[in-house]
């Protein structure tokens, strides 16, 4: 079926802020520099710089390439890749910074909780920060991070009904091969973030991403975690800008110290067709049930954006089974069995 | 949402028949050796048999291993995959013969024209051949065969309804790089099989392959297309029987010549590494939009033959343009603008 939102435009100059037009275009919510959703699309365009800078300085001869875009509708994104590195075959930070009128099956996509609603057109926003850093060496982690900030208005045919606002994301990571003080330090990490604002989110939020990477045809996860949120409204606003502003910065020394022991690991052909194997379970991943994906591939968005996901090569073979007991085994039964790793 | 139809399990010899139990579990039904059914298999399971001969000849290595499965609820399958060969570096082809009762999203995803129908639970029978061979060389083109029938009981909550069966089924060709020789074969041989049926079968099944093998979010088609037809019922059920034979007759003079042709052509990393990128459109097209892999996915299908049909290796670039004019770049834009080859 299709709903389709207009096409993007590359543009030569990223502009300050992509809210400059918002108000023109929604008529009559402020979009002043203190509001939350001006704050927040600070907030990730200052972690895609940071995020950025550490990956150039950790790769060592990577640049990341920028493609800047506009949407006539309304607002527009910054995509940052770096390909072929000589630590990262493809590591992409993006940002985009939208707003205009969601067609319904969007919006159900977006919101998990609404999957079943069926509302009319929805005045939207929605701003988010989205990286996948994938590496060469199977012995180095892929990386997934997304921090998201939703504001709809009421329903063009409900105007009574309240606006609401959301915020959604996490960090996760996928290695390939199980080195338990990687694992304890990510996930050290995060909880620490978490720990900031309330005790309950580093389990809540822990458990919620073991079940949202779920690869359910394969019954095993994509990878060994970290944390996942969405729809997350029941806090203070406030606060919860806050907890995803220390979430986002929480990705450079949760990330970077694993690289700096793994990138250089010396490896044999097995190492890397096993990552490769991974890989494809990846893609099984985004392809089949990541929301982020679904929801951009449904409402038309930016193709080379939304796939920069995908790892740079993957692999199928049939019937693969890793030996019992061995490396690979161990991190397929860790997919398949969720584990606490602190 | 969880919908599962019991998981198979594997067993060690294949029966010669996977209907042995069909008329006491569906009480009723006969599947005597002259039902449509009954022949049904047998056609399938010699396609598969002659198939199989023919890709393990042409590549003179490799060697089909094969699984033979049941399912607990009705039926079985026989999977038979040759990896890592000379000239196939994945080649699966594969038989499922199962009833039983269907979910209803599990009907809606089987039959296109019921996507939005809500039935009750369902009998059903389906039996299929399915194949895709994925050669190393990057000027040998990837073929992908399948064809299916289906028959429906009246739904256990309208017991009046009338039974419905139907045929689908298709041959296409993806090619990395186009030689006009191959590809007008390979057209041809699909309209000579078409035509001894009905003269409007092959424009009208050429346009359908080109409008099902659609990647929406790339605007353009997984390759250069063959003949696609699905919930086929309003011919004769004979002729239809005869044709989808006729259909699968004609896999191996459509498509092992061309293979005799291209699997020696010298080739270079560029070629290598361009193929891999259009392997990664199948992997695209596969997962998110074709029918029998959603279908197989939704009801827990035994996903290893469901996903034979991903490629060994895949690859996706940030942002790849072929050079205008390129022979890369007129692969694309034939995959963008289907042509008509004869």
């Amino acid at each position: 079926m299709a709903v389709s939102i207009e096409k993007e435009t590359p543009i030569a100059e990223r502009p300050d802020s992509f809210l400059t037009a918002y108000d023109k275009a929604t008529g009559g919510i402020s979009s002043g520099s203190s509001s939350v959703r001006a704050r927040f699309e600070k907030m990730i365009r200052d972690a895609q710089d940071s995020v950025c800078d550490a990956i150039e300085k950790a790769d060592g001869a990577g640049n990341f390439k920028e493609d800047v875009w506009s949407r006539p509708g309304g607002g527009g994104g910054i995509s940052r890749v770096l390909q072929d590195g000589a630590v990262w075959e493809k590591a992409g930070v993006n940002v985009s910074v939208v707003y205009g009128i969601m067609p319904p099956d969007a919006y159900r996509a977006a919101k998990a909780s609404a999957a079943h609603q069926k509302p009319g057109e929805i005045p939207f926003f929605a701003a988010g920060i989205s990286s996948v850093l994938h590496p060469k060496n199977p012995f180095a982690p892929t990386l997934h991070f997304n921090y998201r900030y939703f504001e709809t208005d009421a329903p063009k045919d409900a105007p009574g009904a309240p606006r609401q606002w959301w915020f959604g994301g996490g960090t996760d990571l996928t290695p390939s091969y199980i080195f338990e003080e990687d694992v304890k330090h990510f996930h050290s990490e995060q909880k620490k973030a978490c720990d900031k604002f309330d005790p309950s989110f580093y389990p809540r939020f822990k458990k919620w991403c073991d079940d949202y990477f779920y690869i359910k045809h394969r019954n095993e996860r994509r990878g060994l975690g970290g944390i996942f949120f969405d729809d997350l409204n029941d806090y203070d606003q406030e606060m919860l800008l806050s907890f995803a502003t220390e979430c986002a910065n929480s990705v450079i020394p949760a990330y970077i110290p694993i690289i700096e022991r793994r990138k250089d690991t010396p490896f044999t052909e097995q190492h890397k067709a096993w990552q490769q194997l991974r890989r494809g379970r990846y893609v099984e991943f985004n392809l089949v049930y990541d929301r982020g994906t679904t929801f951009g591939l449904k409402t038309g968005g930016r193709i080379e954006s939304i796939l920069v996901s995908l790892p740079l090569t993957a692999r199928w073979e049939y019937d693969h089974k890793p030996e019992e007991g061995s490396e690979e085994w161990k991190l397929l039964d860790a997919c398949i069995n969720p584990r606490e790793w602190i």
